[in-house]
């Protein structure tokens, strides 16, 4: 093989089911020299890091900060800490990461109870109430927050009553919500959580932020085995984290510094501005949409802003419409996964990508491809409804 | 808590324990537009770091890919897919790795026999012939190529002689090793190694280059038990890394273009020049310490290139002279860990940072700062020997 020629990324408008288009600022913090992982400036902006992350969860959790890997090494940190063999956990399963959630749980020695509904539908807390009368020693309930294989949003607020009673640990995927839509750690009692930085945040993939409620963290130093991973093990990292700057492993030096700037960037917006945002384009989309008979196939009432399943209608191949967004139009949409392979789009509008010219773009390029390809749309119908 | 101010790192040699400093072209790379980790584009940019990482390897393994974490998650990936619980494993330990393995290895359920030396000392073969003989059925023997912590090079291509005799795996630690001196996975007979990005590679934090022999592939596809580790089972990655490009997770995207730079930068030098420039600029730092009365704490003739432990001399405090570096000079350099701290300095000579105006640099402001506490020693005379 012959050394490769300097990659040069196309210009993409992402629109999939992250990563998400960053923000200028983000690129210039991620670009910057390093310093080392125990350099007093870095130590300085794991601070802010931790503080933003808190406003940005709603949360005064001391263990607040982000696990040096993707959304779903936050998920392994937030199960491998919680669980031990023989745990009984229940999981709530509508869509591929409910579905991911019991894997990694089981892998844990966890006991699972599946809570189950249809891809596209939402977990109920009735659902969970159940569960929770049938499992005789419940540790853990975890549920996704937005599923971001389906776009329905779970009522996490509503479960976590239900969770608090029984006395269980509360779990919750916010991977795809967080920055997009409200997440509440202290309001709805939750007492793990895993998000991502490439959707509503609009920072590169690379890292996960996470928060342990003082009841989770006591759970987890005071396990009877050794947490299972040691490069997730809380009780180690919250003393590189924490007050005392052991040496665990080195951090992501570059990831963090773009981390600061995407909070930065979302705490200047302010979080219900920003989530009146991620509202009004979801809304100018889905009318768009309706306009020309195109439907979202995620539950009417609990269709997340950020992630919009659209119905691949009758006749029309998925693929071909997606490649041709990509190949003419720069634009990256998402396909189907498991049971919704082939019948939905979905189209993230998430943190920077959430504007209305990515609408009406979306839009006006989807409809044109829908025509090239024998499904005829009314194009203007589409954008005059997103007014 | 406010809003933080705008991160601005400030300027530092990083002659630590890693990271290192990053070449222009690596910075210029990660601050790139984003794509998704499903683009064609990204994928075959994923191609080409697969091949020339297997160029830096020297290997023909089909299974070479980065892990998404550091350093710490490649070691975590190397054990988690070879182990099953009540596995025998032999673990070298003349550092702080080799004792990281041994927890890694424990968490997996690994019945682990240590194979020890003091901590600058090597592991000899005949230790671990002598270990293999004691072990009634050994599956993996684990050896750091390169100790971070003391400086020291174990013989790693002898002792692949003797494990390949008895029909062990072959796992080595090379996160210091890599780009800076010889790593030849298939010569060597190593079946599962595991590297960083922030050492001799110059590369942000935050991937870990791993590789996997065939036989290592065949034993990690037909376990009795599941990967304990999800995020880090190799049969799932091998969809998302292999021909099928199955969604796992969503990759670090910058990273990766960082990682596609650096590898650049490392294949245009050539792995002979580099490893050269490596041995040259340690020679001439321990040229220019010896002439005023300061020796490197690694065994003699097992020194490593890029990473030089620097014995305190009596009644000098190391943790003044160290951060006087860093304030006056803005040079970082490491502190000993375990037996060793307080009693040496840990000088990185790792990819860019490997110049000789760094080693002049470092001598120079070393030598001052000795002086200014008391430490009498003549500058000119440790410049006048780096010549």
């Amino acid at each position: 093989m012959d050394i490769p020629d300097t990659f040069t990324p196309p210009q993409r408008v992402l629109m999939g089911p992250g990563p998400s288009n960053v923000a200028p600022s983000v690129l210039k913090a991620i670009g910057q020299p390093l310093v080392g992982h125990l350099d007093p400036s870095f130590i300085k902006m794991m601070e802010e890091i931790k503080g933003m992350l808190r406003m940005v969860f709603q949360t005064k959790n001391e263990m607040t900060f982000p696990v040096s890997g993707t959304g779903s090494a936050g998920m392994e940190f937030c199960f491998v800490n919680l669980i031990e063999p023989g745990d009984e956990v229940i999981v709530g399963v509508n869509g591929a990461f409910g579905g991911r959630m019991v894997d990694v749980a089981e892998r844990c020695g966890a006991r699972v109870t599946k809570v189950e509904a249809p891809w596209g539908q939402i977990i109920e807390p009735g659902q969970i109430e159940e569960a929770l009368r049938k499992v005789s020693n419940p540790k853990v309930v975890a549920v996704v927050h937005a599923e971001t294989s389906t776009g329905a949003e779970s009522p996490v607020a509503e479960i976590g009553k239900v969770v608090k009673k029984a006395g269980a640990l509360y779990l919750i995927d916010a991977v795809t919500s967080l920055g997009g839509s409200p997440v509440k750690i202290d309001e709805w009692g939750i007492d793990a959580i895993y998000s991502g930085t490439q959707k509503c945040l609009s920072c590169p993939p690379g890292l996960a932020p996470v928060s342990f409620s003082p009841r989770a963290m006591k759970v987890a130093s005071h396990r009877k085995t050794k947490v299972q991973s040691w490069y997730l093990d809380v009780n180690l990292l919250a003393g590189y984290w924490g007050e005392e700057r052991v040496y665990h492993h080195t951090a992501p030096i570059s990831m963090n510094y773009a981390l600061h700037a995407a909070l930065k960037e979302v705490l200047e917006e302010g979080l219900e501005n920003r989530w009146r945002r991620h509202r009004q384009n979801h809304l100018a989309l889905r009318s768009g949409l309706s306009a020309v008979g195109l439907e979202l196939a995620a539950q009417e009432g609990y269709q997340l802003w950020q992630l919009n399943p659209i119905r691949v209608p009758t006749g029309v191949d998925e693929a071909v419409i997606r490649k041709a967004l990509l190949n003419n139009f720069n634009i990256e949409i998402g396909a189907g996964l498991g049971p919704l392979k082939g019948k939905i789009w979905r189209v993230g509008l998430m943190g920077a990508t959430s504007t209305r010219d990515n609408v009406r773009l979306l839009l006006s390029a989807l409809c044109q491809t829908l025509n090239e390809n024998g499904h005829k749309v009314d194009a203007a119908a589409a954008l005059a409804a997103t007014a």
